[in-house]
């Protein structure tokens, strides 16, 4: 088994103190934390690197929401369900009419554009009208049986700081924004981050408006829109909503912060994965009459290219392999199948790692059928590529906004990690047009896409506050370059 | 790849001398060889060692009777089909009827038994009458999609030896027969060898009549038998009809004599197997946010089996390791599976070193569970017995029959070999009841159970020689110790 040594995390663990956790309080009133200054206007000399957010709220906000699209109940208590609200169903208009709503009450400017991306803007300070705002992003659907974290903590992340910027009276430079974007997971219209797609001017507007629900539905994405009044007149653009930078509080959807007990995951980009399916062909035999020497088995030689994927990945640094599908044929106890076919997913932080490991595999590959191939039987191995997805690099300003904003939160710079996403995000397309940086918080067993996706109260609300601390340095820095 | 060395086998392929081949001159006619001698009566001083088979009549029996259940064409020639003749279908009951025409012709007695095996029997010399014969048996039922030889050679081989000693005149010591054995395939009725094995009392007569055939049919064996006219009034039973021994003609089925260029194996005995569903049962996780010491992949696991199986099979001495099943859940590219299960399929000529296989095979996949789970990750392995069948040891006194004679009929005993069969036949059964062996014929490129399975006319004449002779031999030997 190709894994890396445990011992390196194991250490490390034991290493790290739970001080911050044992004493950190937390707030279970919904009234104006202590630690908040009171600004009126915008002071650069006035630092706001005590604003918190009130955790309590924040994880009733979170929970208030899932009442529209509660899916499976997983356990007895009140939260203990997860989501099922697919973008643009009537459970949707209910979380989006609220997000309308507490933004507005908020005295933020609410915007909706042609893909129902709903933009709500807080004022900066006086002059700064019309400016690009900084922004918070994530989505409020969810997968079909799905849980209550995934893009909705960045929303909810992004409300919070919305009310103790507006409790404290507290004024940034800029404007200050938050978004939820449509249809983020592709799991009703079948196209991921298709609305933060259509902004950034990469995925044709006509396209996304005639996506088809999935699951034999006639519904379309316009029509869907139109119905539940969500079809905005404003461009689905960038040009007609810049974006100073965008920032996404997320959950992890991976174990890496739980295993190394890290609170925050400061994420330098998103990796680069090419999916292909391994094709083996050999020779369909009987197992009991045909000797070794006689066989080509593509079962034996694929079982060896996975053993070998795994292995070769290992030996590239943030490297992944993957198989997640295998058919065979003819599929019979004792017949040796004459065709296996494999898809093989492999990632890494950036495109030349993944170059190198995949000419790696092709060549192990080739081995693995001369070698099958020696005693005169007939093997071949086909390669079929089915996706390729290049790395995504996030801007420096803005992970440096998170990680000071994290050391700054967590009060040890341990705490936190560099990181790189193994899934696609709205900040990807964010990230084409805008400095841009997401902010990992720790899932409960890596697990996510599904009911028990799990984020505790405590790690949400420090991701929360690295949000809206990486917001408000990113804002004290553009004042500072901007003027 | 585990897999023997071929260097073994290819310095063997240029020390075989084809004179053999090449001298060796096939009648074209169907008259009379010269080389029969002509004896009215049994005499135990002259050799019957000189008879040999009308190559050409003996396969332009064989594709005559090709004409009832004639299968999927595969080439321009009269004979490039295969043959599709379910037992009891109107094509089989045909070859029956032809079965038993041609052996009463050549002055047989003829009987069926209640589960329609035909017996054709030969007088023996005088007051040997009411005397177990010495029989040859196979089968002329087929698969769906088979061949023209599996059985049928047998069959025929069987009809060829009265045929050469009727025209001979030549008398035996004790009767010989053959037997035609029904549904030995287990195509169209479910079990294998199912009549074989009630005859040796091992498989209960209601529970053969009683099977349904395959595919969704209400016919049931015993009303098949009715309705052809095949329900014979003889118990089926070894009681009833005993055999003094049972000799099986039959194709190899697998590459073994082909890629030696030999041309007869002397069948010693069946392989022992176990067939084993293995299911390994991981962690569920997405292939991007799951490092490699976060994985509980039993994919990989299983891969890893599944090479380790074949070596270390190829480790003992004949023994095989096979997976030609394996399904996986949930089976997406981007999701590491959380179940695996395959189909193990072990085998070994002798039970002692099936056990040993299988207690190396535990072994060694416990250590890959142990070695994925050193990471704290859950993962499990459990053993499922399907299947377990017991080595057949055939009989010292056939073996050396078949022996002798093939060394007689090639005049070289490197053109022969001891093999163990991978693949069942009725002299499993018949071997429970009495002396047993087999002779296997080459396969070209081990095909069979295929429109394609092909041997030689040359290599059918040669089996069916050996065939003959080994019945005679047994015949003498039969008369040196009865009497
Ligand atoms: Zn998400
Ligand atoms: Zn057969």
């Amino acid at each position: 088994m190709a894994m890396a040594s445990p011992h390196r995390i194991l250490s490390r663990h034991h290493r790290i103190p739970f001080k911050f956790i044992l004493t950190r309080s937390f707030s279970t009133s919904t009234s104006r934390p202590q630690n908040v200054p009171h600004l009126r206007t915008y002071d650069p000399h006035t630092s706001l690197s005590s604003l918190r957010v009130n955790p309590s709220r924040l994880l009733n906000t979170l929970h208030h929401t899932s009442q529209w699209g509660t899916g499976h109940r997983y356990g007895a208590h009140p939260t203990e369900t997860g989501m099922s609200r697919l973008a643009l169903s009537d459970s949707d208009k209910s979380a989006r009419d609220w997000f309308v709503e507490t933004t507005k009450a908020l005295g933020c400017e609410v915007s909706v554009d042609e893909m129902g991306n709903i933009f709500a803007v807080r004022k900066g300070r006086e002059g700064t009208e019309g400016k690009a705002a900084t922004f918070v992003g994530s989505h409020l659907d969810t997968q079909p049986r799905g849980g209550r974290y995934d893009g909705v903590l960045g929303v909810v992340g992004g409300v919070e700081m919305l009310r103790v910027l507006e409790e404290g009276g507290a004024e940034t430079g800029f404007p200050v924004g938050v978004v939820n974007w449509t249809n983020e997971e592709g799991a009703r219209f079948p196209i991921s981050m298709v609305s933060s797609g259509v902004w950034a001017g990469e995925i044709p507007l006509e396209k996304a408006h005639g996506l088809k629900e999935v699951g034999g539905g006639t519904a379309t994405m316009r029509g869907e829109l139109e119905r539940i009044g969500y079809l905005g007149e404003m461009p689905a653009s960038h040009e007609a909503m810049p974006m100073a930078a965008h920032f996404e509080l997320h959950i992890e959807q991976g174990p890496i912060l739980e295993k190394e007990e890290r609170k925050i995951g400061i994420v330098k980009g998103v990796q680069a994965y090419r999916w292909f399916t391994v094709e083996v062909v050999g020779q369909e035999a009987h197992t009991g009459t045909t000797p070794f020497n006689a066989r080509a088995d593509p079962l034996l030689a694929a079982s060896w290219m996975i053993c070998l994927s795994n292995r070769a990945a290992a030996s590239f640094d943030g490297a992944l392999a993957s198989t997640g599908i295998l058919t065979l044929e003819p599929g019979s106890v004792n017949t040796i199948p004459g065709k296996v076919k494999f898809s093989l997913d492999i990632r890494a932080p950036t495109d030349k790692t993944l170059d190198m490991l995949e000419k790696h595999l092709r060549s192990d590959f080739d081995n693995v059928v001369a070698d099958a191939t020696r005693n005169g039987q007939e093997m071949s191995v086909t390669w079929q590529t089915d996706s390729v997805s290049s790395a995504v690099y996030f801007h420096d300003s803005c992970i440096k906004a998170v990680r000071d904003s994290a050391t700054a939160v967590l009060g040890d710079e341990n705490l936190a990690r560099e990181m790189t996403s193994g899934a696609g995000h709205d900040s990807v397309y964010a990230s084409r047009r805008c400095p841009t940086s997401m902010i990992f918080v720790p899932s409960r067993k890596g697990i996510s896409h599904n009911p028990k996706e799990y984020t505790s109260p405590e790690d949400c609300a420090i991701g929360a506050d690295v949000l809206m601390q990486s917001v408000l340095r990113f804002d004290r820095q553009r004042v500072a370059t901007e003027g």
